[in-house]
């Protein structure tokens, strides 16, 4: 987050609206175009540049605010995702429902990549790795996922896999609405334990 | 590869020979340290910065063409790679040895992936993509790899899941030594048909 200097309080809620406003301004513009350009996104914000710069000093953090703020309220809209249940099933809404929100953030996850490492990413991701994390262990408890690999690499893998078909929609390899079936069906066979069958 | 202009031969093998040696002072420099600039190279390559810029006019074209190198370079060194017999131990092989390529380039990876889109990178693995293509061609004919996603959906997960482990060692996440046999347990697990036993 920004830090906010000592300021009146009326200032104070000022900033915190031109935040907000830059913040959503750039999801939208940089949503519509990954190479969106700084003034633009003032633009649509309803700011100056001068008030821009004074919150995010360059492109690269406004990009990174950006799609933390993305990945943050679809780490919230996930949470209405029924996990209970078998864990192949509830990894199978899960992956559909973070699907849908990657698929309407693929021009923003390519802003992100273009100026962020993929370390960095990562690191972002963090709310929802946990949820995957947690879902994984309850599958490795009930004998269903696989406990010879790291749950930590299984998460990553999760990430990956859905972070490429991103990638490959955007390179024109894939038909949006292929992702989810064929994400599902890689992982939930990548996370069968060692001599036990795939899913039907 | 850059255009040569006319010129008297004497001229033209000059120029190949600096390319040659730019390019190989940007695959060293740049597999050190992926933030390495364009006078590090031009310095290392004993070129000018001015002769540089003739064949490669800005940053990314050397990157581009440093990365397209190494890949052709792994990608020759992979034809040593025995991929006869069992499919999945052939790939096991194959992975084993990939990795090794990959690892040793996670520097160069992360300057390319700094600069290039994830499409590009994807475009510049179109021999090694094709050779896994095959192989796991082969592997679904003998009806021991899927045939119910498509060949080119389980390339492109190899591929990510072996940048996803460099990503994964950069961001401090994973030990180098463990990546290969972890990449091999998850890729031949994603292999396997619907229903079948996974390899024990």
């Amino acid at each position: 987050m920004t830090a906010t200097p000592t300021r009146s309080p009326a200032k104070r809620a000022d900033a915190q609206r031109s935040i907000a406003a830059i913040l959503a301004a750039a999801v939208e513009c940089l949503g519509r175009n990954p190479d969106a350009s700084v003034s633009e996104i003032a633009k649509a914000a309803g700011v100056g540049r001068v008030t821009l710069y004074g919150h995010f000093p360059n492109r690269v953090d406004l990009v990174d605010a950006a799609f933390a703020r993305a990945v943050e309220e679809g780490h919230a809209a996930l949470s209405e995702v029924d996990l209970e249940g078998d864990p192949r099933a509830a990894m199978a809404r899960l992956i559909e429902s973070s699907w849908l929100l990657v698929e309407q953030s693929r021009s923003l996850l390519l802003a992100a990549q273009a100026v962020l490492p993929p370390g960095r990413i990562r690191a972002l991701h963090a709310g929802p790795a946990e949820r995957v994390q947690r879902l994984i262990e309850r599958g490795q408890a009930e004998d269903l996922f696989r406990t010879d690999l790291p749950t930590s690499w299984l998460v990553g893998i999760m990430h990956s896999v859905m972070h490429s078909a991103a990638d490959e929609i955007n390179a024109g390899g894939l038909v949006p609405d292929q992702a989810a079936p064929f994400i599902t069906a890689t992982l939930l066979a990548a996370f069968t334990p060692p001599g036990h069958r795939t899913p039907a």
